[in-house]
């Protein structure tokens, strides 16, 4: 018997790992991507091509929608072949994606409104998470309906926790955005240091991953940044539109980010230099180059 | 048989801890500090009092040192009185503080005249690493001799790493120090926001934990950041005293460390507010103001 | 033989001094504002009291609007008792509030679409400019139409300046404020330093005022600030509203400023403790407090 | 009758324009340089050609010296050749360069108790200020000694102003700098906005002159930067060494520095790129560079 039917939209470097998973747990999984390839990947792994948007969600017990940015999500959830239009009432909506705290919120109450139940979840541990299925996320809504859909987002995630209500999970991981750029950032400047002094950056890095420095840039990123491997996981481009809207909310808050708003300016700078497409740490070129010492 | 006699100069928030370690490993610790209470206190564990630092350390075959400053360390090594004039020849020199690298470095070659064997073995874990005997320990000096007291070392940490020649260790450290300072601003940023949006910020730090802006700070100081409690710890006048090292070598070096540079005034105001005895995870205590939510 | 007439809407602390100037230099000037006192100071200067901004603006050859934001124009400018439905084809409209460059890009087009002539025409000198009627104006819109109604503007400012089409005035004025408040800031550390170092400040403002390092703000402010007095002049709470215009604006080009930026959340942070009402040179008492100097 | 001997130590830039002047005011100027043709260029002025600091010194009422660092003034000042030791009791030792304070204020100390009468005594203005005789010069020392001698700096400078005792000269400086540096970074920031909205940069620097923004580098600079210009002028490695001055005694004092430690940052960047020979606008390059705009 099956264990139900979940549509995923955005196939994308974490929609597709993700759809994988729910595959491999025994979910009936239908895929819609704008580009064929994810399609095809996904259905090799055993799931389904939907469609479309709306043939897909109108079957589905739950709709996962993971794409790039606000106007994607709205563009997707709204209008008469939208998933808010076209999903039978009582399914349960799970935006995975990152968006702006006020969109997410505007979207649930359109979508509650139709008779959806929708939890904002969006999830943080990047490319490898998705694979590995072990991806943090954090729900904003109503913490009965995580529950009931909680076996679904165990397929993709580790750590599952309910934060508040609706809009909270954006929320959340705008400032997870905030903490994970300034520790790039901050691990590529103590890197460009210690190869100035000639230090070798495999041994410091074993040891600053072991104390009170300890973090997740230095267990996963630290070595291939010092290889200068840039390949993503997380765009620069992504985290620069990320790092808009926590420097926004942080404003309309009047709380002060001296460190995230400094490093909302780096990141938009290593854009600016042509680096949009290169993974996020690639932070690190930027010090080099400010730092003269760009090869 | 005893495993060898090891001097430990300074009993202070590391140095006790690390002292008592060494005698629960089976060492014969021989304990010197300024003010007697510490002293009392690793006797009461098993240790001996130091008449002086030349006694303690003429009869050791490990003489460590935890000190706060360059200077403390300079005043307790040179000297008549000093550790280099009264250690034996072959003596092993650890020097756990956390001081300049240019002094360390002439420090270890006076050292070495001398027929001494310097270490410099900077440290990351904080009290509570101290404390369980799991402090991550970045070494500088020669790898040999570092292997023949490792097993000293490995009383006091977990993390033990050989990073390069004389200075290397405090080379390393200064980078880790720049790396925790800009973490806990990173997490107090989150946190001061998270809060203003009215986030549950227990179930928001484990989340974060979780995934990749995931570190030491969120595991071990954010919920008593969250709970302002800032009972240190590493006390704000150090970490200033830290970055203060920091900023100069990389200003020597060229490095280029925005973020590492900002928080070094951040630290410097939060000490200049008179919170200089406070942990350094106070700089929430900052942030918060400059968000005008001071309570 | 009258110059003609001029309908001036907002009365505050900008554009009540503006007016005063335009009676001074002969023109015909029918005042509206949103409280009375203000309207009651223009007339006794030689002003009429409009009855309302349509009867105002429906009578006369130029169309002032001296307002606080970007909403404020826009409510004022636009609905069926606005200066677009009610003034007369041809009418010129000059906007001097600072506001946002997409709207005033977007009301300039509505207005021209209604057969009116837009100017956006921001200015700079602060309320003593104002009264001395020396501000300079930069000017955006058809350079024709500017000359046509430079008399009035010489009437409130020194130097006039066409800086392009529609909404560049707006931008330069982005550019101005960003200056403006990035020097505030600078000045104020030097004062907070020098005072540290215990120099004589009047003596040093006028030294530095005669290098180099000359500016606007210590001609005008240093002396003021360094006496900590902070009457308004142009207030806390109006500077960070130009401050999120001129960001926005950066980012959206993908400018790089890192000063700006910086000085934006320095602006925003003394406005959170409590100081919106201040004096934008009240950065000086965020110096203070973060030196540990305060009072 | 003659007004007296000035030797001048240090005929570079700053030196060479300021020793010339001096000859033309009527004054016996002795100059001494480390390359020959800046000695030459005074010659064929009217000045003398100093064998030897210590010759030099020996014969003059009054002694100028001009170099570039704290480590310069030391050689000069100090040792069997220098100008303490050969300087007769009673003369006048103006050093106009630009040092540490604490340096300046051991140096002081050296030569009064020698007999001399020691006057700190940088200047701001640059190049040009130089030339044309319009330096402001910040004067620390005995009072009376600066009104004996003002005559002397009549010749060079326009501004002369005694800010407090030895010492007090060279800590306005490092104030100067911070803020010379920190308006070249805002106007090179509101230039490359500007141009990036495709406003007159021409235009808008005229108006951006005229009011609250209005500051030296705009009058002086702004359009150079403009057409990318950056001969200098004072080097990006001169200005990056006195911002190490003024960031040190900041720090030293406890007083916050947030725009004056963030320029040093970039001051630094911009050398560490390879533009350490430029004029100190080149900061303009560094923001055109991080906005993705380098040509």
């Amino acid at each position: 018997m099956t264990k139900g039917t979940v549509a995923v939209i955005g196939l994308g470097i974490m929609g597709g790992p993700m759809a994988a998973n729910l595959v491999t747990a025994g979910y009936d999984v239908v895929g819609v991507n704008r580009s064929r390839p994810a399609v095809d990947k996904l259905v090799a792994a055993g799931g389904k091509a939907g469609a479309s948007v709306a043939e897909a969600v109108a079957g589905a017990d739950v709709v996962i929608t993971m794409l790039p940015d606000s106007p994607d999500v709205e563009a997707v959830a709204t209008g008469p072949d939208g998933v808010i239009a076209n999903a039978a009432p009582g399914t349960v909506w799970i935006d995975c994606s990152t968006i702006r705290p006020d969109v997410a919120t505007a979207l649930a109450e359109q979508a509650s409104a139709a008779g959806l139940r929708p939890l904002d979840a969006p999830v943080s541990g990047g490319e490898q998470g998705a694979v590995e299925g072990v991806l943090s996320i954090m729900v904003g809504g109503d913490a009965a309906v995580l529950e009931e859909v909680r076996p679904v987002l165990d397929a993709v995630g580790k750590t599952i926790v309910h934060v508040g209500p609706v809009g909270s999970g954006q929320t959340v991981k705008a400032a997870n955005q905030l903490i994970v750029a300034g520790t790039i950032e901050l691990v590529a400047e103590a890197l460009v240091f210690l190869e100035a002094y000639d230090v070798d950056t495999t041994a410091a890095i074993e040891v600053l991953a072991g104390g009170l420095a300890g973090n997740r840039i230095l267990d996963r990123k630290a070595n291939s940044m010092a290889a200068r491997e840039f390949t993503p996981g997380f765009r620069v481009d992504l985290h620069h539109k990320d790092l808009g809207i926590v420097t926004s909310a942080a404003r309309a808050a009047g709380v002060a980010i001296p460190l995230g708003s400094h490093a909302a300016q780096l990141m938009q700078a290593l854009r600016q230099l042509g680096h949009g497409d290169l993974d996020h740490s690639a932070l690190l070129l930027l010090v080099e180059q400010l730092s003269g010492r760009k090869s």
